[in-house]
């Protein structure tokens, strides 16, 4: 089968960072497809990064190897890393940004990871910069994996790294308190609340607050509500998602990352929604 | 031949929605060759859709399989379908964004088209999204029929579908109105009066009209015109489009999609431009 | 091998002309491999194309057909023309935007490139459109030279052609003055002054202006200074570069294109800095 090696990056479609990437690994391996998850992750923003990972990464064949390039570090002593987990293969810098894919909130995969630091610059570009490891080391290491290189020549086995720290959702039996943890384009506001346990409470009466403000609807798909109505759902992630029908519930709510989300069921004798 | 699969969705640059969907694709079919369209589509946006695939899909070989991701109806009960034209395979919901393609207004196709609505379940990932069909339906059916999967298996034939309302032109002796229909990324403005009835009436003496503005030059391309100036033109697809030379036409005119556009005639004995 | 073909133009990501573009490519061709370098170079910016060939193109393997659509002069007379260098294959419009590749600044070729002025019409779309020559004619003649044409059969051989414009940096003992000339996604200022002469500099006590605005930092890595601290250093395609560790120079500076740079060595006895 032919190789496949995605790209994620912070670098901005304008930029001529990723054609550098991808000339790299073609160089190596012109037999590569290289796959774009995105080049348009918000300038440095690893929780966010996390986010995008564990949503995409999951549905690939697991043979395909993944170049994430969101590197505040770069050129600091912060280590890059090859992981693999459940036969997923990535190339990452050490700095947290893979580790929603392994239990951190809802994720696809159960499996622990393997990893090894990246240490033998024998795969790496002769030159080095300070400023671009992407394309001088995870471009070219990337190449030759999918040559069939073994990752276990690449550097040595480490059994820690760096951990995202995320806050978990309260979990009660008639409350649930949890963030918005992601925003995508639509302006639909993700939280971390699982949506097992939103559905769980979700067949009585709730009160549902973002922020401090009011959703009064909750629903299965986009479509059930009236335009210019805020409900509540199961995201395609399977968490709690706050949308807005036809519209943004982000500009609607002005909320953001971090914004708290709480869910109480509501006592038929003391009715507060 | 390598089997080509395109994506046109309005997730935008930086969502891992992509991702989800090339992973499904390529997990059916890890030989696929991924190609994107775009995912810069403005959210929902039907008639920019239809503008969008009728300047795009005639042009590629007819054996590529075109995954269409605008939908506003994800999770209600509008259908999913599969669209063959003159070769081209399509699979878009059923709101009418594909029908550009079969002669609203000018178009490269001219063949009638076949429909099946997307029922088998059998193709489909076995765990269904409410607010995800292109991750859920849309990608493992490309992937299948890329495989070589008939498409009459995927569900019934149809023959009624969703049509995109759109105002036809009205096309005089001397007179021919419009509206803008599409505005592209350097602002130039296109209508939907025909190239060759603008050609027609664009060796007399003409008055041209953006709303209440006046544009004075007819050319045959850009460069023709100094810095600065409103022209009108044949555009790439064949249309009336009116342009800046250097500039952006939609900020000089402040024009948007629905701005009437007319060309006038202008008599010897009567000029009003 | 595979044929890979990559395209970089100004048409923004919501166009449908990118999709044109890959259509007859693979319309002609359809074991192309399709690489997108960008679609987001601001339009018809010229300088900006300039640099982001040159710090692209050089780090693809040799056989790969490099499509460039940044155009403003499409349908006048300029001409369209094929350029090969050290094996690197182009085809761009004759506005200097590739010229950066051949020794203006720094760059990673050295070889005298071999130009041909694209005038054969049988590698060309039929029809010609005035405005949209990436389509029309770039485009089919990217897919004939993938499937083997030779390009001396394109066209005339020719010796002339439009070189870019560019102030070269003033390199003197103690001394170094240039400008900005590109400004990246995340703000970073890159310089036209080469790495090597800023780095014989650095070592020693020197101010460095951005515009009237001091840098008092020179570091080898972003990660090196405090978040917010304005820093120096040697980018990664060898130039000297400003940038704000955790933020955007460009922000800070109001820096553009063209903002004037300087490093001046101080002496001890008469100290400035």
């Amino acid at each position: 089968m032919e190789p496949l090696i995605t790209l994620t990056t912070d670098f901005g479609g304008e930029s001529p960072y990723v054609g550098a990437m991808k000339g790299v690994i073609l160089g190596l391996n012109p037999r590569a497809h290289i796959i774009d998850l995105s080049h348009h992750i918000p300038p440095q923003e690893i929780l966010f990064t996390a986010f995008f990972l564990q949503s995409s990464i999951p549905y690939f064949p697991s043979e395909a190897i993944h170049v994430v390039v969101v590197d505040p570090g770069v050129g600091t002593d912060r280590a890059l890393l090859y992981v693999e987990v459940e036969g997923h293969r990535l190339l990452a810098p050490d700095n947290g940004c893979w580790t929603g894919l392994i239990g951190v909130g809802q994720t696809l995969l159960s499996g622990k990871p393997t990893v090894f630091r990246l240490t033998e610059r024998r795969f790496w570009r002769p030159t080095l910069s300070s400023t671009f490891h992407g394309r001088d080391i995870l471009a070219p290491v990337a190449g030759h994996l999918s040559l069939g290189e073994d990752p276990r020549n690449l550097g040595p086995l480490v059994d820690d790294w760096v951990r995202l720290e995320m806050n978990p959702p309260v979990i009660e039996s008639d409350r649930l308190v949890g963030e918005v943890i992601f925003i995508d384009h639509f302006g639909n506001l993700i939280t971390n609340i699982p949506g097992s346990e939103f559905a769980r409470l979700g067949n009585q009466r709730v009160q549902i607050m973002v922020g401090d403000q009011h959703v009064h609807h909750h629903v299965r798909a986009y479509g059930e509500a009236e335009k210019g109505t805020l409900v509540a759902l199961v995201s395609s992630s399977d968490l709690m998602e706050v949308a807005m029908s036809g519209g943004s519930a982000q500009k609607k709510l002005g909320a953001h990352v971090g914004t708290p989300v709480t869910i109480q069921v509501v006592s038929p004798s003391n009715p507060t929604a």
